[in-house]
């Protein structure tokens, strides 16, 4: 389990210089990390092999969501002439409203910057970080809050980001150490998610669902144990709500620490979900009761 | 994670011959075969380079569930002695209920027989493929059916098969082409649930969806643009739920050919879900107020 998260410095949201070593987006890990744990095996997904570069973001909706932050500058926009035109087309127009000079190059040269077998649609990004966010910045004026507990795959973690920003989740608290980088994989199965939810990466998850707690939030662990069923249990106004990996599910720690541990419904002849389906499903329920 | 187990003994397996071209699961595509369409430039997700053979099952759920699954005979079982004692452990002895005769190798021996970043556990099986089924074989008794319009991630796929286990899905149709194979990667992500839900793979979609029109069920299209709200609408008993491809969705003679377009309901900043979080939400939908 090596999880190089660095030391937790503050990092300057616009620094004034182009820092190579940057994570793209202030999270743990940095260019070139696999991810861990459990899911270290995975290593083909996220394309560990070769020199590319892991914080660049890739893809439309992830580079034009990342362009549209506000909390991001941009530092080097690569991306082909057809690329160019599909960013006009959705009103962003180089010289015009966007501050970084691009870099025009072909498919195979855009390709070589990035991790191999990234579908990068002819375009990256490269920004400044996000800023470092506290559990209680990342979760004010936020009815729903996602915690994750090691879910360390990150095509699982971007997928419940764009679930996040689908059915009005605001926020999401995780931990520094294992959990995904929040860079081209990530970004990209989020689709845009990552620039909508704000992210709160924290050093113990414990102290995380206590300050959740005393913010008013009624934390929720989903758990195929438990007590309640999910559709079933009437929650207050604000709802944190806990996932655990893949497998191992919640740990003893996080489960013990949870108000409730609620189980989806399953009526055909398996129990258990993957995660960020899980995780569609609870935030469905969710928002379907709100309105 | 280096489990290495024991001398390697009995590398004979019980059938008296072994067909290498075998297919695993009785679909399109053999072994090795690449995802096609939108999605092939994924192709290091599915682990298309080296030698290995994507039509070995591997890791615990999906061996498991295919081992206990009378419409496979096994042919090759290759495992560890650690994956011994958890098939004991689920109540399968070999010797006493397996009919194949296992092949005790190291964790990278069995590595090496399997596509690059396959994640074991350990165990890895080949079998006769699965029957072939017609539409009408395939949904008979069945209440909710799948119907997969070029869904070519097998991850995807798998989770779809996944969560149609857990909410009661019985039938999936998609095409012979532009569909993954029913292998390694794609057993996988169903952890199981590629034995528990029939599949009919089709030359012609439009005429599976007549077809299953006359078997009484009503077919409605998901899409983002919807005329109604999967919630607000209220379906027959028997229903087909058609999802089409990430990014591109159902293609256009597809949807003309639906009973009804419904979408989900957005709350948040973003539409769009992952195509398998879009099936568990429909599917978790359809089975609550099934009650």
């Amino acid at each position: 389990m090596r999880n190089i998260s660095g030391p937790m410095t503050k990092r300057n949201p616009t620094p004034p210089f182009r820092r190579h070593s940057d994570k793209s987006s202030g999270g743990a890990g940095h260019p070139g990390d696999r991810p861990h744990g459990r899911d270290r095996g995975r290593g083909p997904r996220t394309g560990q092999k070769g020199g590319g570069d892991e914080s660049f973001l890739y893809g439309f909706h992830a580079v034009i969501a990342a362009l549209r932050n506000p909390a991001r500058k941009p530092l080097r926009l690569l991306l082909n002439r057809s690329a160019e035109q599909e960013l006009a087309a959705q009103g962003l127009s180089l010289g015009q409203n966007l501050s970084v000079e691009p870099e025009y190059l072909a498919n195979d040269e855009i390709a070589a910057m990035l991790m191999p077998g990234a579908v990068h649609q002819g375009i990256a990004l490269k920004t400044t970080t996000l800023p470092d966010l506290s559990v209680e910045e990342a979760c004010e004026e936020v009815s729903t809050v996602i915690v994750l507990d090691q879910v360390t795959d990150p095509h699982n973690f971007g997928a419940i980001l764009r679930s996040a920003a689908v059915f009005g989740a605001g926020a999401l608290v995780t931990t520094d150490r294992n959990s995904p980088p929040l860079g081209g994989v990530l970004a990209k199965a989020a689709s845009g998610g990552l620039e909508k939810v704000k992210i709160a990466k924290v050093t113990n998850l414990v102290r995380a669902i206590e300050e959740l707690k005393e913010l008013g939030f009624e934390v929720i662990g989903l758990d195929g144990e438990g007590e309640v069923s999910l559709p079933d249990f009437k929650t207050g106004p604000k709802v944190a709500l806990v996932l655990g990996a893949e497998g191992a599910g919640l740990r003893r720690l996080t489960r013990e620490h949870c108000d409730i541990l609620a189980r989806l419904p399953a009526t055909g002849e398996m129990k258990s979900l993957n995660v960020s389906n899980a995780a569609a499903v609870a935030l469905y329920e969710l928002s379907r009761r709100k309105g």
